[in-house]
């Protein structure tokens, strides 16, 4: 679909991103930005000229396409201050990074009020804020999409498009496999490299050199954000953190007994699966 | 110092990188380039024209700097051999990712026949090899030297001067010392960077965002060189793999626990922490 009028709420890293790429992929489209905060209006302003910015959720009227940025917490607060301003037609999304427990609380609250479906940009950056947002954060990420039972093939198609043409590449899941497949591949990481950077300390700052620097980087993250998003997909994580003590384990029996095939192997794997991944 | 000339024994993706800023550092001196490979010479040549290259030990006579740079298990074969074209001023250190194990099998037998030092530059990538070399990988990346009682202040003053030159950022720590902080900061974070490799699998790889791609980034390098290097500081590995799971304990038993306050204090420490380190 191409927005007429597309309202960003909580224009922070990845809402911000979203605008500043909407605003360059449908240059016709008036863009509407809702912030929490008087005071981000002023930068608001400085990079959307031509933008409706402010803090009313009466803003939302008449948009046909609405993405909900704010963090997990605010998500079904904002949701119904903006419902009485939503038409059946408007295509509404978030960005959460778990998808069962938003599905389950904003579904039922767009029902036949508004057209719900569910996104998940695996783009971003361990700094948050506006100031953060860059128009190509989605080029050839991806987003995931989570249609139900209840989505129509109409709205998942205007999310599909719209999400394309910001760059991204599209992967459609149910919300379930999605916030165990996503609990893997980047809940898990983001535990692990907290456990790192935790581990180590700061004494060993100084000698830090790219490896560190790499597995460590989303460990400077949001602790608010990401103590969020874990407890949500709380059941998920503690079942992949299973599975992940039994991949070290295995790493780490092999240091024990000196097995150095074992050891090798079991790299080897690793290195064989990471190879695999297409380079960005 | 200023090298005259400096000989790099296997120019992989660190020895190579060495070569490479080495000829920019210093233009007049004579670049001698040991490779067990005869295939690897043309790369070289072409990279490097007023080079002496080639496969004969011997090549590194008149030297009056030696670069180690093969793989751990290569280093005392390679170091026996070119042990009677040493003389006593002839300054020898290596890149070993292990400080402890090198010192103890190559000091005894340089003593007397050269000025030993080890090195560990915290620079590199997952790539190996010398195609991947680059003449910055050392620009502003730390240097650890790890002299002993049995180490002359004028071979620790040459070997700084020589790594400042390529752009390093120089620190002493003992040879043990070392081991235990490195197994922290570089080690541990491999066979966690695998462990999350092993854990996620392929399946998810279509969904996996730059957190996944970082944190698992070094999980791509050498199965081979790792297998190695993680068996020779095993013990230093093995002690902070324990340490590691006990940060890891932190984090899962608050999200057991649906614990937020002491979720957002661990992952608010660990933000704390890698915030503290510098961008580069």
């Amino acid at each position: 679909m191409i927005p007429a009028r597309l309202a960003v709420l909580a224009p922070g890293l990845i809402g911000g991103s979203v605008a500043l790429a909407a605003a360059r992929a449908f240059p016709q489209a008036k863009i509407v930005l809702w912030t929490r905060r008087p005071e981000s209006i002023p930068a608001l302003r400085s990079a959307f000229s031509h933008a409706e910015i402010g803090t009313e959720p009466a803003l939302v009227a008449g948009s046909d396409l609405v993405l909900l940025a704010a963090p997990p917490s605010a998500l079904l607060a904002l949701s119904q201050a903006i419902l009485p301003h939503l038409s059946p037609t408007t295509l509404v999304t978030d960005v959460s990074s778990m998808k069962g427990s938003v599905e389950k609380s904003l579904a039922p609250l767009f029902s036949r009020k508004a057209r719900w479906i569910g996104s998940h940009p695996m783009a971003g950056s361990e700094i948050s804020g506006f100031a953060a947002a860059r128009h190509d954060l989605f080029q050839n990420a991806p987003v995931i999409l989570t249609p139900t039972a209840a989505t129509s093939a109409e709205t998942l198609a205007d999310a599909t498009s719209f999400w394309q043409a910001l760059g991204a590449r599209i992967l459609t899941l149910s919300p379930a496999e999605h916030d165990t497949q996503v609990a893997q591949i980047s809940h898990l990481p983001h535990c692990v490299a907290a456990a790192l950077a935790l581990t180590a300390g700061t004494r060993s700052l100084p000698l830090a050199g790219p490896g560190y620097r790499d597995t460590t980087r989303i460990a400077a993250a949001s602790a608010d954000l990401w103590s969020e998003i874990l407890l949500e997909n709380r059941a998920d994580i503690l079942k992949t953190l299973q599975e992940f003590q039994g991949s070290l384990h295995r790493l780490t029996h092999a240091l024990e007994q000196k097995d150095s095939v074992a050891l090798q192997q079991a790299l080897q794997e690793a290195a064989q699966i990471r190879r695999s991944l297409p380079r960005s």
